[in-house]
């Protein structure tokens, strides 16, 4: 399997299309090499030249004497395919092709990509590219890219990566790395994604020791599945993924022919995708690189109880907002650690925020008082300590320094952040103590969000994935309404009983049987039942056989060609939380399964929730707390709860029902689901099959 | 009226408790005044010294020979009061207390605060704190306070000022802006509210000809008409009030005796007012700089229409996602405007983002022509640009800024914000060229909806406030449904006919009369009656005499003593949406008007909407507008629409009701009020009377 080092840790590069001129996309990376120093050997590949900014030139890749384990090229389109083959046969690990004109530009721009893909495949050549901006391996020297941004900023090694689709944006998201100074290992851009794309690079990122964060930018990506994977790895290995997926508008809304195929727009998947496997989203460049600032202690409490303490009761008030917009607990300090507080400044707020008062000035001392406090008796897993500018002047930043070190001394799982304003060597003073900084204490409480969801993240692990059964291939559709129902319940999932009836006195039986009923035309071509006339509730055995005939001869009206199988029957079923319950196969990730609350809350809220299916129950169970609406099913406004586990064994059998014909379905949707007080049951069910199996 | 020169422009100042140590609390002010040159004259109180820091000192108010305009009060909270009516006699304008120990300490503390603020009053004499880190006047180097950041940040004077509770908070909010290089005209804290508030400040500042931008941060108002009144005098004046109102808990809810009042949670009403009167409320200090920096050029497009113009494709999606969360329009170019980009670059993006591609480095003349394009064709409220570190080169900013400059020539309506990062000295030159400038591109397109936002308010100007009759008081309560429904239906609400009958016979006549129809059990002593067995739904002609002596049998079971009326007949009504309509006296804003969907909606999605009573129809629609499920009343799910019209109509007559019956009402709630496709009408009504009103 590849590594990153086989891919960016080169004995020797070939620049094909070098060229002399250094402000060129073909004479930047190699004027990179020279001046950054890379160690390897550098190959200017140019038919047209000896010596290429003072390096001997070679006509072409076969002409270079030594091994070349990484071929850059920066020419046309057109001869790209040639260079991919020549660079196989030349044994090379890596081609990184600047190149544009393939897929981007359509037509055959997009044969020309997939020769290339195809040639990756068949030579196992590792191509990055085409159309990208190029990579960096900080530790080696190693620049094989034409941003400018390396003339602006040297980077300085560190444990943080970034890979990223868009080469533009990548610069820019590396620009503002250095200027925070965080060291960067790796940087990739992908561009294209002929061969190499995000999810391998996160991967191997994960894989790689000297990574321990990794910041992404996407967007689409082509393997879902793959993706799952890499964050796996990532969570496995205890390093943050920060996430930036962009262009958040829905796809196929418009065609879609279900709820749930209307609902899963890519975006709420992505969403779905990222948590499950513990990434965080950021959602904008800012958050990106505060999340990986205050990666850089490496310490993930893995709870949600947060600390404040503050020089200024106002800004505890707004970190305490802050951080119940972001989840976070700002638990009370227990009744004694208050006490001893009090004891030591009666008119301090010792509940949490903590508030250090002006006292602050006179007695440094209370700072690791009250903060060793908050840590062992608080039992915070983290703290943010807002001093302002206080904590930049030269007089105070060195005793507070030593405060905040004696009082985090030993402590391993517990985080501090600070909100200051320093000049930058005594912000840098802080950061090597351990204690990253952020003027804005908003952007504190934020930073210290993610640091937790990772820390829980991690704690907990991977979900467990049920099995996915082998199960008999689903019919060709369309499917009607029975036939579904059917599939559904022998997959296991509760459906509510139901009879079809031919004639009106068995239309009797049935209402007499199951107590008043939910009379439905069957037909696999009436798919809109109601507008049909085809839907009569709360049927009374003695109303059954009028019924019957009504719905039949309304139903031969409406639809004169329509095969009529009869009338399904089946008991009312009242009461409950009404419920979505579905999955589709979403073109990225694959089986994908959703709940939300019935009707508009669905449609016009949009409070759904979704996972990568297959899932336990007890994912489930986390899918249903996650919907604004969730109060509905504990029991809100006087109503029992709803027996929530029993929704959640549905909702798991319903995913591995969509794993196991992830190849023939489109989509399945339970609705409505009734979550009873005791049990669930669903009244209606739809499956669509994809259309290239249907009949 | 009092104005700010009265407050801040003092020509002489009084320290009393002047100290002779700079460090300390009554020394600190002396020391600016001296540091920093102020011009008026200084006289230090102090009965143990002759000289003070080298001034001469006086042992009292009264000894100092000239006319004394400001007296600074740093002495203990006990001798304060007599310095207040020292200052009075001195005929003093101002007195600014720092002393702490009153209101914030309880118990006696409360009760010196309370005669500060009569002396206020009876003296004219104006005061500021007690318990506030002072205030000041960069203009005329006028520094009355101790906070230490004037020492490590002299202000520049500017068009910003600044009002804040907190004096901490209030300092790091003047670091921060001083480190943007915003200049503070004014800077005040208002500690604990003796007599100015924050609400007055604002309105002073609204007032003042120097002052263009205004910052805010509360934790409470103390008068919410008079912060009303000062945010229309900054809309009528075109000054943006950018205004931090922290600590969201909701206040009362336990002991809320109506969904009404319970959803009243103050935060939400701040929210709406700050929204009615055309202010934005920041939740962070770094937004509210963002949006106070963006201020600078003082352009506030009127619109939601945002161009973006990017050299990175990446960069374009990111900033199109921020603009659609933050409700901009990011509508797409002119098809010619299209064509005549792509005949120059036929690869450039030219819909909206508008893309350079790496073009731009070739010929800097694609931003002149690209952005007046935009600007003249698109049509476009604002523009970003995204140029990240490409701008801050020394070879490329100059070019960059002079087509920016030339694109944006004669342009006063529109406004251009970039995305770069660079140096100081390059970024000051977009700066004063009117070009506010963002590292992070998402706050650029914050910043772009506040000034959008801003623009829109002071187009719209103040909303019609319709006329508060006078009406008769309200009977001394509790109300029953009946009165309830009465009282409201005189004051012209649509309320649901109803019959009161007492015997089978008159039940009969007027389920007959009605149609199906709901009977309600009528008794002052019953509240649930649904608990009571009072409430029985769909009753028609036949089952009316039954059902009548059921109720009143199963009312008299349930409670023996309560006094029985009747029972109240009123039509059925189903069909149209649920809504609840309904109105309370807010302890801070008076009158407030709510309106919401019905249930669940209501109660756990928390859907509701507010403003002050009273307000127009308009303005009604605007609040159902903003509901989260207003698609339900534009006809979701292939529902009729409903008359959201007659709804506005009855919304804003029950604030009319409530205004005018402010002294009286506790509230007043319609629920379920049915949205009809044609009319509205309220099918139940709650009017809580206040207790100290009751019989």
């Amino acid at each position: 399997m590849t590594t990153l080092d086989d891919l960016l840790a080169p004995r020797s590069i070939a620049i094909v299309g070098a060229s002399d001129d250094a402000r060129r996309i073909g004479g930047r990376p190699l004027r990179h090499m020279i001046e950054q120093r890379f160690e390897g050997a550098v190959y200017p590949v140019n038919p047209n030249r000896d010596r290429v900014q003072g390096l001997q030139a070679y006509p072409a890749l076969a002409d270079i004497p030594g091994e070349v384990d990484f071929v850059l090229v920066a020419i046309p389109a057109a001869g790209v395919a040639e260079v991919v083959r020549q660079a196989a046969a030349k044994r090379a690990r890596t081609v990184l092709i600047f190149s544009s004109g393939f897929a981007e530009m359509g037509g055959e721009g997009i044969a020309m990509q997939a020769e290339i893909t195809r040639l990756a495949r068949e030579t196992g050549v590792r191509v990055i590219g085409p159309n990208c901006l190029g990579a960096f391996n900080s530790a080696i020297r190693f620049y094989p890219t034409f941003t400018s941004t390396i003339d602006r900023a040297t980077p300085t090694p560190g444990g943080i990566s970034i890979a990223s689709q868009s080469g533009a944006y990548g610069s820019h998201i590396y620009m503002v790395s250095h200027l925070r100074g965080l060291g960067i290992r790796y940087w990739l851009t992908t561009g294209n994604e002929a061969d190499l794309h995000i999810a391998e690079c996160i991967r191997l990122l994960a894989e790689d020791d000297e990574v321990h964060t990794i910041m992404a930018y996407a967007e689409s990506v082509k393997d879902g599945p793959m993706l799952s994977e890499a964050l796996e790895t990532a969570r496995a290995a205890r390093k943050p993924v920060i996430f930036m997926k962009v262009g958040r508008s829905a796809v196929g809304a418009a065609a879609a022919s279900s709820h749930t195929a209307s609902l899963a727009g890519e975006d709420a998947v992505y969403d779905a995708v990222l948590r499950q496997h513990g990434a965080w989203r950021a959602r904008s460049t800012e958050e990106m690189l505060d999340i990986a600032y205050a990666c850089r202690p490496r310490i993930y409490p893995a709870g949600r109880r947060l600390g404040l303490v503050t020089i200024s009761g106002g800004a505890g008030v707004l970190m305490a907002d802050a951080a119940e917009d972001a989840g976070l607990d700002v638990a009370p300090m227990p009744a004694d650690a208050q006490a001893e507080i009090k004891a030591v400044v009666p008119f301090a707020s010792a509940l949490n925020p903590v508030d250090v008062t002006a006292q602050f000035f006179n007695d440094l001392s209370l700072v690791p008082r009250f903060t060793k406090a908050m840590l062992e008796r608080g039992g915070y897993d983290g703290l943010i300590g807002f001093w302002t500018s206080v904590a930049g002047s030269p007089i105070l930043a060195a005793p507070l320094l030593r405060s905040l070190t004696e009082a985090m001394a030993g402590r391993e799982n517990q985080i501090f952040l600070q909100s200051v304003i320093a000049p930058d060597e005594i912000r840098r003073a802080y950061e090597d103590a351990g204690f990253p900084c952020f003027e804005d204490p908003t952007r504190a409480v934020n930073a210290m969000a993610a640091l937790m969801a990772f820390g829980r993240a991690f704690a907990k692990g991977r979900a467990a994935v049920p099995h996915t059964p082998a199960l008999p291939p689903l019919p060709a559709g369309p499917l009607g309404e029975r036939e579904a129902k059917e599939i559904l319940a022998a997959a296991g999932l509760p459906m509510v009983p139901d009879r079809l009836v031919t004639t009106a006195v068995e239309a009797e039986d049935a209402a007499r049987a199951f107590g008043p009923s939910a009379f439905k035309i069957a037909s696999p071509d009436i798919l809109h039942k109601t507008e049909a006339g085809g839907v009569h509730l709360g049927v009374t055995a003695a109303d059954a056989g009028p019924t019957f005939d009504a719905i039949m001869a309304a139903a031969r009206h409406h639809a004169p060609a329509a095969r009529l199988d009869g009338v399904l029957v089946s008991p009312m079923v009242s009461g409950g939380v009404e419920m979505i319950l579905g999955a589709r196969i979403d073109p990225v990730f694959g089986p994908v399964v959703m709940a939300g609350l019935g009707g508009v809350f669905t449609e016009v809220f949009r409070d759904v929730s979704f996972r990568r299916a297959p899932i336990s129950p007890d994912t489930a169970l986390e899918m249903l707390d996650e919907l604004k609406g969730a109060a509905l099913l504990r029991g809100a406004r006087g109503q029992p709860p709803a027996d929530a586990r029993s929704l959640a064994e549905a909702l798991s059998r319903l995913s591995i029902f969509a794993a196991a014909h992830a190849t023939t379905l489109e989509s399945v949707e339970m609705n409505p689901v009734r979550a009873l007080p005791d049990g669930a049951v669903a009244l209606d069910a739809l499956i669509l099959v994809r259309r290239d199996r249907a009949s």
